[in-house]
This record gives C-alpha cells, structure tokens and sequence, in this order.
C-alpha cells in the first residue's frame, strides 16, 4: 500500500487557495506517485490555527462546501484531509476519509490542547469515538495530534483493529521538540506491542509561517517493532511518499527527502527564515527595510532577512545620530555590501533638533534623561516608517527576547515594525546564530567586529547595555529561569544569583509587559514565547 | 441571618494586599455590622482574571498561604472566600467556607468559561460536587459566576437543601449584560420553584477595572417566589448588608445604596470612567497627558479623564500643524478651560520639517501620500511620550471602535499611549455620550461646536473623515453586523447596505489587525470588544 504525506503549507483563511490546493494533491498523489492514500494535515481546509475565524458562520459554511467539492471529485484513491466540521451548535477539529466521491467517514479529535499557544478548547467539542478504515486490504486508523499525547485515543484505534495509524498534525516548532516526539512515538508503539505486534504510524506536520507560530514539517513514520526513519526535510513543502507492506509490517521510502546533519544544527535559524518569509509574503509584501545599527542584533535580522526574501529585496538603512560611532556606520555599510543588500543612510539630527526646540519652552531647568534617548529611537521609528509607506516595504523589527524581556527598547521607536524575526532568542542565543550564519558555505556575512564589539544602544556618549543591566549571560540565565521555567526571585536566588539583580531583573520584566503587548509578533523557536504563549496581565500587583 | 456581600475591588496579583483587606472587611463585617455570613467575590485573594500567573508555582502558594492566614482569623463570623486552588497537578477556581479559624470545606467551581474574554479551561479543572454548610439554622449553598448560567449546579444544590444560595461573581461589565443577568436569576429561582419552594440567592460581584475589563459591581439578591431588590450601585465598593428570614424568606436590605435611573442611564461612561482610573492608579500613574484636537474623541477623553482623576490631574495638549484650523485650536483651549484642565501648545511644524528635509533625498520625484500624513501623526505621538516620559503622566489614547475597526489611525502615531478610553465605543455612540456628558448636572463640558462639525483628522488641506470612509451612521452599522454579529459580506449587504461599501469596509477591518495588535488596551463595554475578547490571525487568506 502506497502512502502520500501533503507535507505543505495551508495558509489559515485560505479557503478556497487550500481546497485547490488540496484537489491538485490529490490528482498528483494518484496521478504521478500511483498512491493509495493521500494524507493531509490537521485542519489543512481552514489552515491552523484559524482562531476567532472559526466563530464565523460564513468561514464555516466555506469550509464545508469546500470539503464537499474535494470529495465530489476524489475517485481512485483515498484522501482524508482536515477540516473544522460544524454539527449543529458545535465545532469539531475533525478530519474526514474521502472515497468515491464522497465524504466516507468523519473523525473527530478527541483531546483538544488548551495550554500554551493551544485554545482548542474556546472553538471545539471532543469527539468520542476511534475511527478505523480499510485501504486495500490494510486496516487503517486515525487520531488527529494531540490524541497522540494521550495514550486512550490510540490504543481504541488499535482495539479497533488499525495496523496503521495516521497521524495529521499541526505541530508549531520549538526547540528540542522533535526529540520529544520521538520519544513519544517510540512509548506509543510499545504500549501498542502489549496487546498485538505494534501499530505503524505515519505521522504528517504542516509546515509554515503563521503570525507568531512557524509549522515545521519533519514529517516521520515508525513501524510496530519500534524501528523508526528518519524525518522528513523541516520547513520545506514536499508530498512525501512511502509504501506500506503488511507483510513484513516495513516502510520503504519512496519520495522522501531527509535532514542532513548540518540542516538539524541549524532548526532555530531555518525556522525563522520560514517564519519571516511567510509572514511577509502571505501578507503582501515582497520586500522588507530595517534599520542597520552595525550591532548584533539588526546584523542577524539584516542576514535573515536576505536569506528569507533575497538580499536584493532588502533595505538597509543607517540612522546615525551624533552619538553613533564611526565604527557602526562603516560596520552596517560592510554588512550590506557583503550581503549584496541595497544601504541608505538617513541623518536622525534635524527631526531630534526638532523635537528639542519644540519640548525647550516645557522643559526648562529639567536635566536630559530617558526622554531624550527614546526622542532619538523614536525619530528613527518614524523615518524607517516612512520608508516602509512610501515605498511598500515591510518594516522589520530587530529587538531580541531579552530586550523584550526586561523593556530595554523604546516603544513606538525601536519596536517600530510589523514583524520582529528575532524576538523569541536570547540575546547570547543572537550572538551563537551569528557565529553559525558565519560558518557557513556562503562565508561569513556579518563582520566579525560586530560579533565582538561591546553592545551599545548609542543613545548617549560612550553608552553600554551593561551600564543598565547585568551581563548578559547572567541576564539571560535569569530570564530563561523566570520566563521558561516560571521560578520565583527566591528560587532564582538560590540557584546561586545575586538576590538584589534577581529582584531588580523580575521587576524590570513585571514593568514591561505594557510595552510587549504592543509589540509586532514574531516566530516562537523557544518552549516560553512572548505573544500568545504568556499571557500576563499588565495591571499586577505583585508578579 | 445576616449577610454580608464585599463588593469591593481585589487587584490582579496583590495577594497580600487583597489578604489584608479580606481579613479587615471580615472584623469590619462582624464586629460593626453584626453579620453571620460574609461573602467576598470569585477569586478574591488573587484577583480576576490572575491570567498566566496561574502557571507560577509562587503565585499558587502565596493564595494558598493567604488564605491560610485568613481562615486562622476568621472567628465569630463564616466567611466565604474565592480563590485558585492547587491539588497535585491541577488547580481549581474555588470558595473555601472559612470557620472558627479554619477551612471548614471547599466549593470547586463546575463550569469553566472558555469563551469571550474567558480562558478558564487554559488554568482550571472543573469541580464535580454540589456545596451546601449550615449558618443559625439556615442552609446555605454555593455555586461561583458561570455555574449559575447552567441548571444543574444551582439544581444540584438545592437537591442538597440550600436555602439561599450565595453566588460568588467576577462578571465583566458589558452593556445590557444587566437585564440578561436578571432574566437568568428569575429562570433559575423559578426551576428550584418546580421542586420546592424555591431558591433565594445573592448575587455578589467584584467592581475595579482590570486592563481591558471593567467588574461592574451591581449585586444583587433575588428571593425564592420570584421576587427581586433592586441592584446595588455599580461601580461602587460597599460593604453591602442584607438580612435573610428563613420563616418569610424574604431579604431585607439594611445596608444597600442602589443605583438610582439617572446613573443607569451612564453604565457605558461610568464603566470608562473607573476602567481609566483603575487602570492609572494600579500602574502607580496619578496624572495623564493627552493630546486636544478641537474633535469629538479627545473632547470625550478629557471629559473622561477629568472625572476619572480630576481634572487638575490631566494636561491636554494642543498639537497644531499647517493643517490644523484656528477652531480646533479654539475649541481645545475653551474645552480645557471650562473642565479646569491644564492646557500646553506644542506646534509639530518643527520636527515636521526635519523629517521632511532628511527624507527629501529618497523621496525625489514621489508624490506626497498618506506617508506624509502619518510623519505629522507620529511627530505628535513622539512630542506626547515625551511629555509622558518627563513628567510621568501616563499617554491616554484617543482612538475610537470604529477608527480601530478600519485602521482609521496612525499606528506609532495617534495610536501611541498606555490607555485607550473610548476604544469600545464606535464614533456615533461617542458622539451620543458626549451628549449625555453635556446634559449632566455640572453643565456643557464639550463644547457644543466640536460635536457639531464635520469630523476631520486635519492631516492635509480641508480633509474630512468622509473623503475616505462612509458616512459615520454607515459604517458603525456595518461594523457592528461584521464584528459584533459576524454576519458576512453577503449577510450585511441583504440587510440592505451598498455591496461595494461593504466589501471595502470589510477589508479595511480585515487589514488593519496587525495595528489593533499592536495598540493599548480600553475598556471593554460592548458585547464583542477588540483586545483579548477578538482574537482574530493578523495573516488570513481570505476572512
């Protein structure tokens, strides 16, 4: 029995795009690669997560008439694709199996995830019952992602006689979760081998940028005896095929194509290059503009940025003031020419002076403090916001979590932008994907000296980052404690930091989560991102 | 019996604050107004909604140690007190009955929302049995906010024997939710009618503004025939006293102060008015500045922010450009005047002309377009958070629904600010409040011609809102059918409206979600506010 995975991309509110899609997957599957059965990805009809759009009558009635189109014309092989199913005054993240023109069987998700990013739960109803089908012969079940992380809906399926589960996911990337998933599939197949010879499963991801999540594919199959394939290529779209023999109860692989070594050290980066050219992209845009510091952190989005869109549909753009270092200006004009990415340079003197002469007559005998510094990131904001209007370029945003972590960036000024490619890493996190950018085939695209320089906002004379905060590893060390593992400032304190940084670091984060709810989104590569996955209240008296 | 019900406001996150003033409202209960029982509102010790500080280990067990210290004081009196409850790997959203200085049982909230504004599902387990304790005699049971909106955990108490039934609430002001919250208490009492003879229950509800919610207080006790009292003041903290006699079951309110008809009449401004207050005073903010066009919204901002902080607490600042009219200029300085608002001019024409100059070299040959009307925009948010930033007055956003809706606003610009009063009121009901503001005792605060003329961002040479947009009535109905109703294009233009203005309305909300992502919260007052209430994907194929 031939297998196709759709390992692609369905964009969320695409309707009628994915349902076209998903009929041309179809044909091909059958038509090229003479497969049995098509799989899918979890709601690949409505694309995931559709959020609050599924509180919306028409985009459900959409979905169902698409469903109906695709089945009408499925004939000689069998597809089953993902769709939200409304029954009545319910919603259903179900997935149907389409054969003969027509919708065969319906199944319907039965652990719906509410943590994290998840919010299954504001949209669907649980299903309740297992669902197991019969291909040429060969007895195929379904669960729908989450199912697999509870052992009841899969060990009902193979009750139910299924030699082979399919699996359809959308499944948001995140650091060191293919390992874990891994582990997962390995217990499930154990658990199956108590009652029988072991289920196969054929498990499917989506792959693709949307908003603050990016899908990453590494689609991957595992046979009963626990002996498993290596994934499927992540982030790139792919209709993967693999043969199935009951016999020997083996997959062999047909169209697949896998990771390298040197593609798996490289997750986090290739995640939000998809991220960022999808955002873009699916939003319009073909071209994007920052603005060009000659530091770290603009240094790896301008590199990301080129890799995303292409370097000649990058705009660099120098705003120094009089605190800018001859240094950074020739460092930005050394990055973009090694990149091939077009340069500008915009002067932020005359609107500051202009924003001084303005503010003297209210601001008599008060001395110069944060105000002026943020008048400066402020003037930039609105010039490389000028760019991005009159010329339709997307503005990128280049703050790191730990800037958004503690609020060290000048809201309406630097966190100008409608998308931040780096805002889910650590700034030592920044730092190691430079170095590993560098070490690649193509040669080293960000200056060394831009790596190795002291990090410095340059808003006021000889101005460090650590004139305000900790050093950073310490910094980050901290904040991967309170973010990621939700310790206390008494747990952080007795994990050997300083009890007085550690309180000064918590209230700097506690203070800033005005300034992250109006920030742009950007991709989640870590297990805690800002955006939806921490959800704070700004207004709070204590934590 | 008599009882107690602490309509006051308990902070998000203060959980030694809200222990504090619990055990100060008990004594106060006990030993001035003689109560027996006294009930404080759904999760009183760590306020609501404690959103991801639910996930903190250290958020859980300073509720845990808090209420603790509560029930250890609690003597001579029963209290009634919500709170999350951790047991193992789950938490529960519950009301301990605390008793001669201990827990003597715990309710487990049955029903989790998970709708709206709601995210009970990400945090809580639901509980699974009726509640029922003796106080002199009379049987008391207790169900917490959204299980009354269900039948069966107020029928399953009364199963038990409850006479009166107490109703621990955290229900969010929205307009109307009044008369539904009635209607509700009557349905319910009549069921318990159909057993015996009928429940009575009093209803209390938290009051404070928290982010973009507003608890409107508004208690209130129903009795088992059917009858009704009226409610208590909204957003008013009170201890509010009843007496309860179980031979006539039959309340008698002894300390109750009621709304009177002509402050139901302002539900919507009094609920901006406490949400900003709240607000400013949580975050440590006294003051607030805010920029004075001479049009309806700042008009309807200052009013608000007057009565919110007092009107000597508030700056208004006059922004004027080339564009801008000598009445605006008027208008502001007399409305400032008669609310006794403090009032700065601050001409944008200076930073204007720097930014032009320093543009001019890349923007040879293009003509002018909405990217020199956003600069004037965003040269009078920078000069505000610079006011802001000096002086520590926190930024009041002007905005309204119906601007938010279509992207009718500068993001970084006319969007910048901490709080946004007015955004859950489109243009027409601004216009209807400032007419109502007007008509109050203290005389006309809005000058009459700035709600007469022509709306008009006065960003080029005799622009008005109508070049761009439909006429005001037009687009708040249409916006209304689209997020209020999520009817779709076809729905709203059956209804009557012109097919192409629906369509471009339509797209204009549909693209302008990245900016509503990126903008401060307001208080919600409609049944379907932006913020946390919409979560709609900024990337979205089609809807």
């Amino acid at each position: 029995m031939r297998i196709a995975l759709a390992q692609f991309d369905f964009p969320v509110g695409a309707v009628s795009a994915n349902a076209e899609r998903i009929g041309a997957l179809i044909a091909e599957a059958r038509d090229v690669h003479r497969a049995d059965v098509v799989l899918f990805p979890e709601l690949a009809i409505s694309g995931y997560p559709p959020e609050d759009l599924l509180l919306r009558p028409d985009l459900l009635s959409a979905c169902e008439a698409a469903l109906a189109r695709i089945a009408a014309a499925t004939h000689g092989i069998v597809a089953v694709v993902g769709h939200p199913e409304s029954a009545g005054a319910v919603v259903f993240n179900a997935a149907s199996v389409l054969r003969d023109g027509a919708v065969a069987l319906t199944y319907r998700k039965r652990e719906l995830p509410n943590y994290a990013v998840f919010d299954e739960r504001r949209y669907f109803a649980p299903g309740d019952a297992a669902c197991v089908f019969e291909v040429d012969g060969v007895s195929l079940g379904l669960v729908i992602c989450e199912d697999l992380w509870f052992a009841e809906p899969l060990a009902s399926t193979v009750a139910l006689g299924a030699q082979v589960v399919l699996v359809p996911n959308a499944s948001p990337f995140e650091r060191d979760k293919a390992a874990q998933r891994d582990t997962l599939l390995a217990e499930r197949v154990g658990e199956s081998r108590r009652t029988g010879e072991g289920v196969a499963i054929a498990y499917l991801n989506v792959v693709g940028g949307q908003d603050c999540l990016v899908f990453g594919g590494a689609s991957c199959l595992a046979e009963g005896d626990g002996h498993g394939h290596p994934a499927a290529a992540a982030f790139e779209d792919h209709l993967l095929v693999a043969d199935y023999d009951p016999a020997t109860r083996r997959f062999e692989r047909v169209s697949w194509p896998v990771e390298t070594d040197e593609q798996r050290a490289s997750l986090a980066y290739r995640a939000i290059v998809r991220g960022t050219r999808d955002y873009l992209h699916k939003n319009g845009f073909k071209q994007a503009v920052l603005g060009l510091s000659g530091g770290v952190d603009s240094a790896l989005v301008l590199a990301v940025a080129a890799d995303a869109l292409g370097a000649d549909n990058v705009l660099a753009v120098r705003l120094p003031s009089r605190y800018t270092s001859d240094l950074s200006n020739d460092l930005a004009v050394e990055q973009a020419r090694t990149l091939g990415a077009s340069i500008e340079t915009l002067s932020i003197e005359a609107p500051f002076a202009g924003f001084l002469e303005t503010l003297a007559p209210l601001f008599v005998g008060l001395p110069a403090d944060v105000t002026e510094e943020n008048l400066q990131s402020r003037c930039r904001g609105a010039l490389l916001m000028a760019l991005s209007n009159k010329t339709g370029r997307l503005l990128l945003t280049t703050g790191n979590k730990s800037e958004y972590a503690v609020g060290y960036a000048t809201i309406y000024g630097d966190m100008c932008g409608g998308f931040a490619p780096i805002k889910d890493l650590y700034k030592t996190e920044v730092y190691a994907l430079c170095r590993w950018r560098n070490a690649q085939g193509d040669g080293s695209v960000i200056p060394e000296a831009v790596i190795d320089r002291a990090p410095s906002a340059e808003l006021r004379e000889n101005q460090t980052d650590q004139d305000s905060l900790p050093p950073y590893e310490m910094l980050d060390a901290i904040l991967f404690r309170d973010i990621e593992l939700e310790q206390s400032c008494a747990e952080i304190t007795a994990a050997g930091f300083d009890a007085a940084i550690v309180d000064h670091v918590l209230r700097l984060v506690r203070s800033s989560e005005w300034k992250r709810q109006q920030s742009a989104p950007g991709p989640k590569v870590s297990r805690r991102a800002f955006d939806r996955e921490r959800r704070y209240p700004i207004t709070s008296g204590r934590y």
